[in-house]
């Protein structure tokens, strides 16, 4: 291996000029990348320590980036980190900390005051239980009043519990109010769970993935979809062929089981015009490697010689 | 190794007792004990892998176990494990999800609808801010009247916030109300920080002692602690050695760095009377071992020869 | 939730009647069941305390445990655990303990002395390198002679080794040898990555499923695999549900990334036929609901709307 | 805190200067710095957004890194991260690789040749087993004569195995040999475990202390120490004060039991003139600061007020 060489850090001129801006993301929160480790190359760098000599003459990096996403070879991915700088609603964050493959500085209020900032929805926003999704929100239902009298409740009693939190830490003034001075841990059990924290967050980039294909999901709730749609445009910028591969082969893959699997082979195989098409458009595919290809069509005749 | 005699499942009467039994904590909350795996013996029995025939001799159980805890060989520790149904505040749930190697499945506020529960501190709990340990509280300060006012504006509080979390979850009745039915994942946005939440949570026996030897210290937040000290209360039944070597080598040890164990070991060479004291102390003790005693005289000493 | 009820730990007779046992793998290796805790009852337990009320009248657990492992919701399967004592050469070792999540203690060569025991390929897995996978063997190209002189030096080799080490760490005998008494740690070096050795193994079900998914894959190498595929029949005692939805779901299962969804989408779309038997096809299928026919119709029709 | 400002990227010139340089280790093994995320403002920095407003005053960096390490707040040391490259003998990467909080990819013999590189230990570090130490070394005990023939014995089993393993997998030649081109998996399980394997490994700053805690300690092989203490030399520069502080309350540090505490106070309650020297000591120390001095006499005396 090249161990003679004297290195520079590598950078992405892209992410760079993002460092410390603070994309908005719901009312009062934001996303802003704070630092990150590697780029795509580095990714490569560490696949290549793996294969070796064995693949030193493999040129392409796009497939070898492709390769490694369609085949679930996540340790390379494992070698870039990124460090951000989130304020979301703590009960984002509660969805958010159950990824435990992270590192987590977040805002006491234990230490420290909160500032009165909670999240009320947007209009559109504010919609009824689904019944065909026990844990989503269905479009129709509720009347623009409806809608407004909602939001302006969650205003009310948002500031209700703050104007609570303020009374019962206030540590008094000069003139004649001594003030609770309530413990600043007990004074904040009363808050929203709409309430806003802060936190350093740093993750690698196949933890990271894993986090953005769960929370980027439909069937997240929609305030943390904001957050996983606005760190993927981070992504974007930071390792292009990667979020290629991610889309391609994560976000808009589809998984069949065995069962539906057979189901598919029997139905292409009775209908020898739908596999002759099927080939056709792969011969026209310019992204598909030949590799790909031959994985593909033998998962539908059913052999099991996919690399 | 003994690979041809077949085994039994290790179990404790004293946890089988216990099983499904909610201790109570703080209001509404409680630890339950659901299951758990391994006991002394298994904990012995992995360490001995690791030492293999080297320590056969070694029959002294109670010994090894302190030796384990003194000397940090901790992965012997993680072959038991623990599984506790827990109901909790939300704000406490927040400080024990930092301990990130460990299993939970939480209720899903998103899914299901959440009983009108809170934490309401008793009036003893209700403090002032300590102005010596920035997170934490000061005993006196506050009067009998002021604690009262405090926790009826906390009852209040939490009761306003769940009025309206009823009303907007709300899904009519068959005369005349249609309801709001706004989704689940929404509703509960405004519900406090003091509301319990319930979860199954699952940890090794090292990892549960390191939880423990945060969360029992005097400087975590009362609520949570009352959580640790009653999950003691469960390890002391489970691994009675273990315990004893854990509240001696962690909770009642004290440790001194380099530059205090300096200016020790020199008081202590210029105050024979001292080590001579110490020296006989130790001759008395019935508990301590020989390698422990030779261990500490150099460590006060200041030879690195500890084992 | 049920809290008052006391419990008894949930135990397995086909897993207690296997307790111990040292399934033979390789030649000198084996997989003993020591432990375990859990079963499917536990891990549905656990799912329902997420879903809450809002699932409890689902009353199929078979069909909750297959969308379980359907749509990934993986936290109930780490609900289960298990404990097991493996014999297994180091290059299998250093394979398997590349799967972070468990908990580990290996027998230690700086403690204790190696027994004479490595691993030697029985004939007909002694194969040359596969020319198409690059990490693999070809089945044909060696005669029978070069696999007899194969494994004769493997044999030969390892044999030199030992008797070097045994010589190494000799510690004399009473009446005239001295021995050279070399430091174990040390001796050890010298001896191949075939040597056996042992450890204790605990890792919850989903960690579990994960390395099997990866080791007993046709493209892991044949050693490991030997040993995935008897923890599989294990696991199959263990949680048959559990195990059934895994093969389906994932080792039976193929992903399509969104280019091949697209191609496989039109040629199904321009062939009406072959549309209309896979309709046929689910509807005689008796294990496929009707959750699982709507999501896998639209999967192939392209609507994004699988629960 | 501070959104609006756009940042930098944090780097140490220290460490920008030792990029790429291959420290020497052992015979043909290195520790290659590639690459590192953050640095000591990056530390504090996590540390305040945990503490706010509370601590915003705490202009004494140093002071605030040492309160850390004292009191193992660790969660902002994790917020730097360290990538190295490094070459090392197979039985050293097997006690590595234990430590599993960090990310690793590493040559696969499975893909590619190995060199024939192994790992012969100089003449002054073949030793006789320790008797006190079951797991380590005696210095005294063998004659240069022994150890000459040790390292020859060891030479020549290397070169042995390594002349088989070229055997097996030579692939032929145009002229004649045909070769048996034995699989790269398979020919290799007869190599020593003093071969040298090479690795990138990835961690956060304060798991990296961690590991070097261990593996600095003089009860670690003497082989990983090496790799240890040259890492430490790279912490020095990268993260000066973090060092220092590391050395002071872990490496040098030393923890007494509850039992040994209450030994210690008895007897330094028994001869004043100690406890007098103690405080005489603290007075002129320089770097203590208050608050660790009225913690150490605490600790001294009994009381349990250590903040």
């Amino acid at each position: 291996m090249q161990t003679a060489e004297l290195l520079t850090r590598p950078s992405v001129p892209a992410m760079d000029a993002l460092l410390g801006y603070a994309h908005p993301v719901l009312g009062h929160g934001f996303v802003r990348l704070i630092d990150y480790m590697g780029d795509e190359p580095a990714v490569l760098q560490a696949a290549r320590v793996s294969y070796g000599k064995g693949t030193k003459q493999s040129s392409e990096d796009r497939g070898l980036l492709r390769y490694l996403m369609r085949n679930r070879h996540t340790t390379p991915l494992e070698m870039a980190e990124i460090k951000l700088h989130c304020k979301l609603p703590v009960f984002v964050a509660r969805q958010w900390i159950r990824h435990r493959t992270a590192n987590v500085n977040e805002y006491s209020a234990r230490y420290s005051i909160l500032e009165r900032e909670f999240y009320v929805p947007k209009l559109e926003d504010i919609q009824q239980q689904s019944t065909e999704n026990k844990q989503g929100r269905a479009e129709a239902g509720l009347t623009e009043k409806d809608r407004l009298y909602v939001q302006q409740q969650m205003q009310l009693a948002g500031d209700r519990d703050f104007d609570l939190y303020e009374t019962l830490i206030h540590d008094g003034d000069p003139t004649d109010d001594p003030g609770l001075n309530v413990a600043r841990e007990l004074a904040r059990i009363n808050l929203p769970m709409s309430t806003y924290t802060e936190w350093y967050w740093k993750v690698d980039l196949h933890n990271l993935l894993h986090f953005l294909s769960l929370r980027a999901d439909p069937h997240a709730q929609k305030e943390i979809r904001d957050y996983a749609n606005t760190i993927l445009k981070i992504v974007r910028q930071w390792v292009p062929n990667v979020y290629d591969a991610f889309v391609d082969y994560r976000l808009d893959a589809r998984t069949f089981s065995g069962q539906e699997m057979a189901i598919l082979r029997r139905a292409l195989a009775g209908n020898p015009g739908a596999m002759v098409q099927i080939e056709r458009s792969l011969g026209q595919s310019a992204e598909l490697s030949k590799r790909e290809i031959n994985a593909f069509i033998s998962n539908l005749r059913g052999a099991l010689t996919d690399v």
